[in-house]
């Protein structure tokens, strides 16, 4: 598999189908090829809609300009609602289920032109348990969760665009294994109604890409925000490093990798500001544990249907998480509610609303296919604070297997996040 | 319809099941005969699943106690799902449609042994167009929205308790125009998934009941929290009085009702508190606009399936607030998710987590059936700052048509607000 024989991306769709150079069909026929080769190796599609994606592809080619989408095919992330197709959410529960409605996200991506291509793998209910997808780009090593499907679909070239959801790392860290871009928006940017809940405080819907102007792109087409990514000499926002209270579980090889970046940024001439005021970052202590409390309690919330009516068929790590959850007591969930209101405002008052900062997407490369799908310690806080962050491939291990770097952004500030990791891509990538 | 043969309300039920003096059987059998009585008049159910609540009430008559709710029959507003129930939200869009799994909510009711005696009449998606549910005790007059099934078949003691969702304020506004109690938890008390979404930044799950123990009661249930309310001598927590920005639009009955309220209220030698500092009052200002704006904006993206696969079956009124949700551009979206993020970080911070204030539920008593729904003005700052309020049936127009008083608390004050509310009811009630 190489990137030469890989199909278009999504900008290079949209453009090539509006100059007539190519129709959605031969787009959508491309891919559909692609995923038959790849597909039995790597095992990252729930279901693949040949048939409606190629009746949706039939359809734009006949009729005039939909939207700045028309033509370009999308991998849903299977905890998404979209018509007709099947809708499993990782779990043997839902094993027969089929969705009647579009999901939210699905719907203002259709409206935009965008082709259903089928539905992506998930973990079970979005969580920790590991899935069967294969990492394309990493042999023998997880594509990490929960979103692996959508990400290892898009690192293999089967698809330009897939959603994901991230409530703790599930966007940031599938991307960084992958070796693709994954962006995680502002907490409420994309309506995430039809999306099957697993905490919904943190639930975030978020979108894979093989570059940063792609992603870029299919954000700007769900929500009518302006992203453009000029070629700037100088970074676009302030910005600095952040190694944060998760690097104690950082590798040695993203410590190796992690110190050349470094050196490889301030080589560029790029200016470091004080973009996260010391104050700030001791408010952010109790960050991991409130994080992992409060996803707890909601899961169990969020999953009380299928912890009544099938238990068993929930694995034993999702049980123990909705027991934990129904342990908290009520005080300390009312003390947590609170904790994350002035947490979420400080984020607000006390960081520039211009600022970004750097930090890494995963702790490492992708651990082993068996071990598990990674940790979301570097992702848990801007998740639990609900901040835009993007995850580009600029570091590897020792094996060159890819490790991201994530660049995270005041509330709010989705084009500087986008536009610093256009930036860092264009100065640092191949270095 | 008197009171006397109403049949009884949820603590008693427990209580007389757990003596051995009722069965399950028994108390759904009386419901289901009220209901056959008075629903050909007031239409406030979408579906009795009479055959199905009998079932649920033979197996729980047969097994051991289930839990606190153990044969108390609920009544769920046709937003929510319940397995193999309609569903239809309100719309022409879903009424083929039949829920496969049971929101939350309703999950979390079963789990405490209520039985689901069916599905009230919901508004159109919870909006602003009426229903065709009658006001059981303001003949000819609006039961209010979006809850109006809830609200009405509690009112006519079809049901004790019934689930409501408050977006504005379809909880406080039906309660009361219908005389009953209606209470809306702080934000993210009750988990919503599996509730039809209009605006997810407010979308709130509460309860209808005929008084405030079986209120408590019901919460206590499906949350955890502890909610005791002994008979008090003072009122339990530091409260105001508060007429609010929106008291231009209280009407002559309201403004001779509330003087005569405060005057009744001194009376009884309560203590007034400034609960309410005079900067956040003055930082409230933009709420009704923020609150709207927000609510099309997030409105318009819930509800992206329905307005693209069938925008002609959903009312102008619903059309006209999409348009202008899809039509706030994305630099005001963001400022209004920043404002929201600050103002509810200040209901933290600025206030004391003990404090409650008492203000109108709605403008006055029930507008006619045919004019609208009511205008949720007194309700919609509360709903934005996602703080727990209860509507208490204390006041009346000249006609002796039902007003509430809505008793509002600090977030996360919960109990305060629901022990107010039970002090308010046996201090006043029936001067």
């Amino acid at each position: 598999m190489t990137a030469q024989d890989r199909p278009l991306g999504a900008l290079a769709t949209r453009t090539e189908i509006a100059a007539g150079r190519l129709t959605a069909t031969e787009a959508t026929e491309a891919l559909i090829a692609r995923i038959s080769d790849l597909e039995p190796e790597l095992r990252a599609w729930v279901h693949v809609d040949a048939e409606g994606a190629r009746a949706d592809a039939a359809a734009l080619d006949a009729g005039p300009n939909r939207g700045p989408l028309h033509g370009v095919a999308l991998g849903v992330k299977d905890l998404f609602a979209a018509a007709g197709l099947p809708w499993r959410s990782g779990s043997p529960i839902w094993k027969d289920r089929i969705a009647g409605f579009d999901a939210a996200p699905v719907a203002l991506a259709r409206r935009a032109g965008a082709i259903v291509l089928g539905k992506t793998v998930t973990t079970e209910f979005a969580g920790y348990k590991p899935s069967q997808t294969r990492n394309p780009v990493a042999p023998g090593r997880t594509p990490g969760g929960s979103s692996s499907g959508s990400a290892a679909a898009v690192a293999a070239g089967m698809v330009p665009l897939a959603f994901g959801t991230q409530t703790s790392g599930s966007v940031i860290r599938p991307a960084s294994f992958c070796g693709v871009v994954g962006f995680k928006p502002s907490f409420d940017l994309i309506e995430p109604y039809g999306v099957t809940a697993l905490a919904r405080s943190f639930d975030t819907v978020g979108l894979f890409a093989r570059d940063v102007p792609d992603v870029a792109f299919g954000i700007e087409a769900l929500t009518g925000l302006a992203l453009p990514l000029p070629t700037l000499a100088q970074a676009p926002c302030p910005m600095t490093l952040f190694r944060s209270a998760a690097w104690s579980k950082a590798e040695p090889d993203l410590l190796r990798a992690w110190d050349a970046f470094e050196a490889d940024l301030i080589a560029t001439g790029a200016q470091l500001h004080d973009t996260l005021p010391p104050s700030f970052v001791r408010a952010l202590d109790p960050v991991l544990e409130l994080h992992a409390r409060i996803m707890a309690v909601e899961a169990s919330e969020a999953l009380a249907y299928e912890a009544e009516i099938a238990p068993d068929l929930l694995s034993a790590g999702l049980r123990a998480q909705i027991e934990e959850g129904r342990a908290v007591p009520p005080a300390q969930r009312h003390a947590d509610r609170l904790a994350l209101t002035r947490l979420r405002a400080r984020a607000v008052s006390d960081l520039d609303p211009s600022a970004v900062w750097l930090t890494p997407s995963s702790c490492g490369a992708a651990p082993d296919f068996d071990a598990s799908t990674g940790d979301p310690a570097f992702n848990r806080t801007w998740s639990l604070l609900g901040l835009p962050s993007c995850s580009v491939p600029l570091l590897s291990d020792d094996a060159g297997r890819p490790i991201g770097v994530q660049v995270v952004g005041a509330m709010g500030n989705d084009h500087g996040v986008l536009a610093t990791a256009n930036w860092l891509m264009q100065r640092l990538a191949g270095l």
